[in-house]
C-alpha cells in the first residue's frame, strides 16, 4: 500500500496548490478537439511526464466517424460602429462558438443576433457552445453585455482555419511487471473550462507523476485525448490491443465542491467498479455510486458494446447538475486546490486497491491457525479483540480461492488496506499462500516494445505521426 | 406503438360511457357457472366480437373435477302469512344463494332463519352466496330485512332446476402472424355484481374489438368463462395447446375506484409481468405489483404447477379488501365510466408492449455511431440532449442481443414507447438489425384452422359441441 | 410437529425454574479449558442424559494446535500485612487469572499492582480474563478494592497445578433413522459466568432430555466442550465424520434479557439458517439475523473454510455488547427462568422445523384438486378461505419438488407448523407424495455403533481415554 501512504506523508495543502497552479497555467489555452490549443497543452503535460503524442490526419476512417479538418484560431471580435471592440476573443476564448468557420462581414445587430449565444438565466456569464460537424459560426456571451448592444450595424471577425490538418492525442504508458493495461483516460479537448476538464488534466499528470519509475503490477496507459472523436480514434487504432485493459477510469470534473460520483461500467460489477464504491466508501466526502448510462464521457465509447470495457467514470458533481457547467463560471475559483488533492487522494487510493487486490490460499483451513505463537494474537484472554486482529481471521476466513482480498473488505466492513496488511503478515508467517496473479503471465514481450515504449522519436504508423 | 395511439385519439368520456352502457346491459342476468344466465350473457357479447361457444355436458371429467348439472332458475320468494314476497328473486338475482336446489315449503321463522344469509356487519347490504357442489338452499337478504320478519310461517318457493346439461364458455380467437397466444381470461359466471366481474366482461370485449382484424404479431385468445370449473375445463379440453400461450392476463376487478394491483405469474418474471410492472409504473394512477399466490381468481388453475403459464392477473381493489365485495353494493353506481376507460387504456398499453417488445442488434456496436450525420442528434453542441436523443443512445448500446426494448426502457426508466420509437428510428436509419422474432416462426398452419378458427357453424368435439 | 406441542403442554415457569436451578447448581464450579471444573460439570450434566466422556492427553496434536497442561486449582487469595485476605478465590473464582501458574510471594502493592486487572469503568465488578496459551499469573478484582489497598507488602498465593493432564468434553449422542447428524454444540469452560454459558449448557442439556428416547428422522449430538480448543480437538478427532452434520447450532449467551440473535452459518444459505430466520420472525420477542463474521464462538471452527459446515450460532445479546460481559454481573440474577425457558422454545421450534422439512410431489400437477370432496374445503363459497385451507392451496401450488415446505412457508408468510399440517392433510388424503428423504437412506451400520454409542464403558482410541 506504498502509494497512498507516500501520498499522505506530503503536505496536502501544497499538492493542492501545485495542481490549481498547473491548472492556471493550462487555462487561458484555447482548446478545441484539434488545432495549437491540444498540442500547447499536451506539451505543458510533456514537461512533467513521459508523452507520446499522435497526429492523425483529417479524413481517417474511424469507425463510423471521420477525423474532421483542424480548426485554429488567431483572432475574433465584434467591432461596434465606433469601433471599439465589445466582443472579444482575447478577453475569453469562450466568447467564439467553438469550431466556428471564419467569417468577416458588417451587419445589422438584427442579423447578428442569429450568431448570438446567451444565457438569460444567468445574465452576467458566457455560456460555452461548439459547433464541430456542422459549419457555423457564433459568438458566445453575456446576455447583459448582449442586451447593451445598441441597433447599428457590427463588424464581425472571426480570423480562423478549418483545414485539412490532424487530430491530436497524447498517451503516458507506464510499463508494469504484466502487459495488463489500467487505463486512465481524459478529455482534453475543452477551452477555458476549469472543472470541465483542466480537474481532469491535472490530476491525471499528477496521478502519473507518482506512477513513474515504480514497480508495478499492472502496466498502466493515460490518454489525454479529444472527447468522443478522440477516443473514438484511439479505439479506431488500438482495437486489437483493448483486451489488455483490466480496469480503466474516465477522469474528469473533479475539481467543484460537490462530492464524488463514480460511475460504473456498463458491465455494473468490474473489479474497478468494486473498487471504486470500496474506495468511496471509506473516505469522509459524501459520495454516491451511479448505474451505468449510455450518455455522458468517453466512457461512452470504451462502454459501446462492441468493446464493453471495465471503465467506469469518477467525477465529483455529474456534468450538467450544476449551474457553472459549460460556462464562464466553471473558472479557476470553481476548483479549488483542497478539492484537486483530495481528488488526487482517490485516485491513489483507487490504484493501490487495484494493484493489491489479490486472491490468497489458506495453507491451515481446518480450523483456525494459532495466532498466538506466532505472535499474530494478544496474549490476555477476555478482553475485546482489536481491529487489526479481527482483519486476521477474515483473512483466514475467506482465502479459500474464491475471495479477493476486496471481498474480505467488503463482506468484514474493514478498510481494504486492513486487510491488505493482513494478508501480508499471515502471507509472511506462511499462513497464506498467493494464488499466481492471472496479469502476471503477460509479461512484456520485446516485439511489442516499440508501440507500448514512451520514449524515441518521431513514430509513423497507419497514417498517423506519432512523437514523444 | 399505434394501439394506444388510436386508442387515445377517441374520447375517453365516451369510451367509459360506452363500457358502462354495456355492463347496463349485462347487469340483470342471473349468470352461475352453468345456465342460461352465461348463455344469455355470451350471446350480448358475441353481438359485438366473433365468438365461439363451447358446451360441454355435465358429468365429463376434467382433470380432478367433473362438469356439475346445469341450473337454471325461473323464480324464487319468501311469502309471509299474508301471502306478500318479503324477499324476492325479481328484486334482485342475489337473493338466492346461487345453485339452490328447488324447494317449496312452509316453515315457522325459526327454521327458515337457517337457510338465511346476512351480512350484520353491513345490514343493508345483501351478500353474494353459492353452494355449487354440495346441495343446499337459501335465500341472501340484508340484515335489516332479516330483523324485521314477523315469527310465523313463511312460504318459501325455489323454481330452480339442476340438472343434467351443460357447462357453456365463450372464446374470441383472433389470428395474428404467429400462433403463439396472447390469453386474455375473465369470469363470466357472477350474477348482479358490477366489477366482479362485468368490469372484465365489458373491458375484455372492448379490447377484443380493438384489436379484431388488425396485423397482429401474436394471436390473441379472449375466454369468457365460469370461474374455476370453466378455467379447469377449459384447459383440460386444451392441454396440449398451452405451450402456445406466450404472455396471459386474468382481466377481473377493474372497474372500481381503487388503484392498480398486478398480480405476477407464478414465474414471477414472465415478460408479462415485466409489461404490466413497466406500463403500471408509467401511468398516473396508483398502481401495486403483488408476488404470485397461488389463492384468486383462474391464475390459480393457469399457474397450477403442472401449467405455470405466465400468466398474471389485473385487478384495481383486490378481492375481499373492499366492504363491497360479493355484495349487492358491488352494482353499477361501484363501477365508474371513468375507471372503466382507465383500464381499458392500461391493457391496450400493455398490448402494445407486448407487441413490440424485441431484440434489435446494434449494427456498429465499436464506439458510438455519428447520430448527426443521420440527423439523429442535435446540431450544436455544449448544452443539454432531450430525452428522444438518450434514448437512441440506451438503444445503441443495449442491442446486444441480451437486452429487449423492455429491458432497455426499465434500466433507463424511460417509457417503452420512447425507447420503441428510438428504435424504429434507428432501424430505419440501417444502425440497427431485427432479430427473427422466434414466435412469428410460429406460423399458422391450414390443418390448426378448425379448431382456432373463429368462424363457422357448430362445432363437435370430445363430446363438446361448439357454435360461434 | 410433537416437540413444541409437548413442550408447550408444559408449564413454562416450571420449566423456566427448573433450568435455573440447574445453572444455579453449576454456578460456583471453578471451570476453565482442562481439569476437575468442566470434568465436575459433566459429570452433574450426565445426571440428566447420557453423556460419553472423552479425555485427550496433553500434547496431542489437533490441527495446528497442541491439547494443553491441565489446570486445577485449590485455593488462591491475597492478604494484607495484618494476614487479611483482601481477594479470596473462596469467594469467587473469577478472582484468580484463569490458567494462572501457581504463586507464593511477598510483594509490595507497587509491584502486585501488575499482576491486577479491574473494570475501572464499573468499579463494583471483578473482570473475567485468562491467559491459556501464555505462563502467567494474576488476580482480577473491583476497582473499588484495588483503590482500598493500603501500601504495604501483600502475600499471593495461588495454589494451581499446571501439568500434563487431560483435555475433557462430553457428547450426547441420540440415534435418529439416519446417521446425518445435527450437532448441538456450548461451550463448558467459563467459571462463575451465569450467561456465558450455564444458560447454553442447562439449555443444550434440556433440550437433550426432550429428545431422548424419541424417534427422530436424524440423530442428534450434543457437544458440551471448552471453546476453542475443545472445538478443534472435538474436529481433528472426528475429521472423517462432519461430513454427516447437515445442521448445526452453537447455543451460547440465551439466559439474558436481550432480544434474540441468530449468526449465520459461513454458507449463508444452509437450511438450519432458514429455518432459525423462519423461527425467530415467529415468536413474539425482539430478533435479528446477523451475518457471518469469522470471529465468536465455536462457529468459527465449525465454519473454518476447511469445514464450512452448516452451523449457526443462537444468542441472545451478543458477546461483548453488553456491560455484564466477561464480569461478575453476569451472574444468576442476569439470567431469568422466563429467559431461558423461552430460549429453550425457540431451539424445540428450530428442531421441529429441521425434523419435518421435506419436499412433496403434488399428484394433480394440472388445475387444483377439488379439495370439497375430500373435505378439505369450505362448502358454502362467497367469503373468505381461512388459513388453514390457503395453506393447502400454497402446499398443492409448490409441491413441485422445487420447494421444500420451509421454502413455502417462507413465501406463503404462514407460520412452518401451519404448512406442515396442510402437508400431511394433503399427504393423507392422497393428494401428496413424498419425495425420498436424502438423510434417509443413511442408515445406521452395525460397525459404526461402536464409535456413535452413547452405552459402554471407557472407550480407548487414537489415545484417548473416553467413558460415558
Amino acid at each position: 500500500m506504498g502509494l497512498l501512504k507516500e501520498l499522505e506523508r506530503r503536505d496536502p495543502v501544497k499538492i493542492g496548490e501545485e495542481l490549481h497552479r498547473f491548472a492556471a497555467e493550462l487555462y487561458p489555452i484555447c482548446r478545441s478537439i484539434t488545432g495549437n490549443g491540444i498540442r500547447h497543452t499536451l506539451a505543458q503535460i510533456h514537461k512533467r511526464i513521459a508523452l507520446q503524442i499522435t497526429e492523425v490526419p483529417t479524413g481517417t476512417e474511424v469507425f463510423d466517424w471521420t477525423v474532421p479538418r483542424e480548426w485554429n484560431i488567431r483572432e475574433a471580435y465584434i467591432k461596434d460602429v465606433t469601433g471599439r471592440r465589445v466582443v472579444d476573443f482575447q478577453h475569453s476564448n469562450l466568447h467564439v462558438l467553438n469550431y466556428s468557420t471564419p467569417v468577416r462581414a458588417k451587419l445589422p445587430l438584427s442579423e447578428l443576433r442569429k450568431n448570438l449565444f446567451t444565457l438569460p438565466e444567468h445574465p452576467d456569464w458566457v455560456p460555452y457552445r461548439t459547433s464541430y460537424y456542422k459549419e457555423a459560426w457564433g459568438f458566445c456571451l453575456s446576455h447583459n453585455q448582449m442586451l447593451a448592444l445598441a441597433d447599428g450595424n457590427y463588424e464581425v471577425c472571426i480570423d480562423s482555419t478549418l483545414e485539412d490538418g490532424h487530430l491530436t492525442y497524447g498517451e503516458c504508458y507506464l510499463p508494469g511487471r504484466s502487459v495488463d493495461e489500467v487505463l486512465i483516460s481524459t478529455h482534453a479537448c475543452h477551452p477555458s473550462l476549469a472543472n470541465d476538464n483542466l480537474s481532469g488534466l491535472t490530476v491525471a499528470t499528477a496521478l502519473a507523476e507518482l506512477l513513474s519509475g515504480r514497480d508495478l503490477r499492472y502496466s498502466y496507459r493515460f490518454l489525454f485525448i479529444p472527447g468522443t472523436i478522440g477516443a473514438i480514434t484511439w479505439l479506431a487504432r488500438n482495437h486489437e490491443n483493448v483486451a489488455r485493459i483490466r480496469h480503466g477510469l474516465v477522469l474528469t470534473g473533479i475539481g467543484d465542491p460537490g462530492g464524488f460520483h463514480y460511475k460504473k461500467s456498463r458491465r455494473g460489477n468490474a473489479e474497478v467498479d468494486q473498487a471504486a464504491a470500496h474506495v468511496l466508501a471509506h473516505q469522509s466526502e459524501s459520495s454516491e455510486i451511479l448505474e451505468f448510462s449510455p450518455y455522458g464521457y468517453d466512457e461512452r465509447q470504451y462502454c459501446s458494446p462492441g468493446f464493453d470495457l471495465p471503465v467506469g467514470c469518477l467525477m465529483r458533481s455529474v456534468w450538467g447538475t450544476f449551474p457553472e457547467y459549460h460556462t464562464s463560471a466553471d473558472n479557476l475559483d470553481f476548483i479549488q486546490p483542497r478539492q484537486l488533492a483530495a481528488s488526487l487522494r482517490i485516485c491513489t487510493a483507487l490504484v493501490d486497491v487495484i494493484e493489491n487486490n489479490r486472491r490468497y490460499k489458506n495453507l491451515n483451513p481446518y480450523c483456525e491457525p494459532q495466532l498466538g505463537k506466532r505472535n499474530l494474537y494478544r496474549s490476555s484472554g477476555g478482553d475485546a479483540i482489536g481491529e487489526e486482529i479481527n482483519a486476521r481471521f477474515w483473512v483466514l476466513n475467506f482465502s479459500d480461492g474464491e475471495h479477493s482480498l476486496l471481498d474480505i473488505a467488503e463482506r468484514s466492513g474493514l478498510p481494504f488496506s486492513t486487510i491488505n496488511e493482513a494478508a501480508e503478515l499471515l502471507h509472511q508467517a506462511g499462513l497464506l499462500a498467493t494464488f499466481p496473479d492471472p496479469s502476471e503471465g503477460n509479461v512484456p514481450k520485446e516485439e511489442s516494445e516499440e508501440v507500448e515504449s514512451a520514449t524515441g522519436g518521431i513514430h509513423r504508423g497507419r497514417g498517423a505521426r506519432t512523437r514523444d
